[in-house]
């Protein structure tokens, strides 16, 4: 077998090998509320939103290329992983081990080059250290806040969350662009209004941080 | 309200709407076979191909950022449009236009600039006129073609697919890209040895183009 035959090979394995990121449910339902998202749907929604918002972060210019490569690769170690829910705090503990170890399995499936590629997006997206880096985690907080906003807040119903876990949750945004995070706000500030969102509002319009 | 904000709010209208893309089901299985796929996977399926196969397409060299946006909005139109199954020769009469007309109400929801682009990157893709719409037309029939075979040709046997249809459907592939159509052939191959996918392979290696 010739090298680009050796090579598609290996990244075919992986294309087939990812399709189970289709079965890992999180926690979000789609729009409409009938039923849970998995992570494969996400990650497409994610990588819109790159292409339609990324005019909006605090940044110049950011490489849209590279932050929608991040998006599409971000949950593949939740194959073996499992989705962690945001707010469970005994599963976060032992989050980063499981899902360092399904990255070793899953993306050394890839020829070398790019399971090194794939490695280095992932671990720019867990560190959140970069311009894209931040959009990607935005979105990545923006995008199950619309949802639960348009399925009339039933997975924060579930969780009993409140809008101080959300503010917390969601500082992600701020740190990468203001019209978006004016934008959740306001969200936020609506979905309390109706009663979709559990409230700890101040009144005063502080933003009670503290979480409980 | 100032531009931005604006902006923003008719580019969520449209980032929400487009979640019904998650309840467009296709034909085709995902890969473990137990249910059909959706269009947002199929389309977070392609880019993430987009990402990993650039590299075997005939051209020197495709832009692959413009490639990634082109699947990423390939098959918003099925939300009003619903997915056409490439055999079903009926429902491919009103396609084009069914199709233009969800085309108008969803891609207008966004502002007038992005409208555009998304409009012209859809033209570009049906037309299969540039390598980058030659390229994204081969990995959207690579990818069932990978699926079905993953799920022992599932969608092929309840449709009745012969193998010279398959081929016929994805002359695509061979016009982007020399290793992805050998190694289509070759998967094909393999789902007629095992039963998946009907014969009509003549044995000399002759290919059956005519169908039936």
């Amino acid at each position: 077998m010739d090298d680009k035959a050796e090579r598609l090979k290996k990244q075919i394995e992986f294309i087939v090998e990812v399709d189970k990121l289709k079965q890992i449910f999180r926690q979000t339902y789609i729009a409409d509320g009938t039923r849970k998202e998995n992570d494969a749907e996400h990650s497409w929604h994610l990588a819109l939103m790159v292409f339609l918002l990324s005019e909006h972060t605090l940044e110049q210019k950011i490489d849209v290329l590279h932050t929608m490569k991040m998006v599409l690769i971000h949950d593949i170690v939740e194959i073996d992983a499992g989705d962690t829910y945001c707010y469970d705090e005994v599963a976060f503990k032992d989050k980063e081990e499981r899902e360092r170890k399904a990255a070793e399995r899953i993306f050394n499936l890839l020829p070398v080059d790019q399971a090194k590629e794939v490695w280095e997006l992932w671990e720019e997206f867990e560190e959140v250290g970069t311009p894209e880096a931040r959009f990607a985690a935005a979105l990545d907080r923006l995008q199950p806040l619309l949802l639960n906003y348009a399925s009339m807040g039933r997975s924060w119903q579930e969780h009993e969350v409140k809008r101080s876990q959300c503010l917390q949750r969601n500082n992600h945004i701020e740190n990468s662009s203001k019209v978006l995070w004016d934008y959740a706000l306001h969200v936020l500030d609506e979905a309390v209004k109706k009663g979709y969102l559990g409230d700890e509002y101040h009144g005063d319009g502080s933003l009670d941080l503290k979480g409980r």
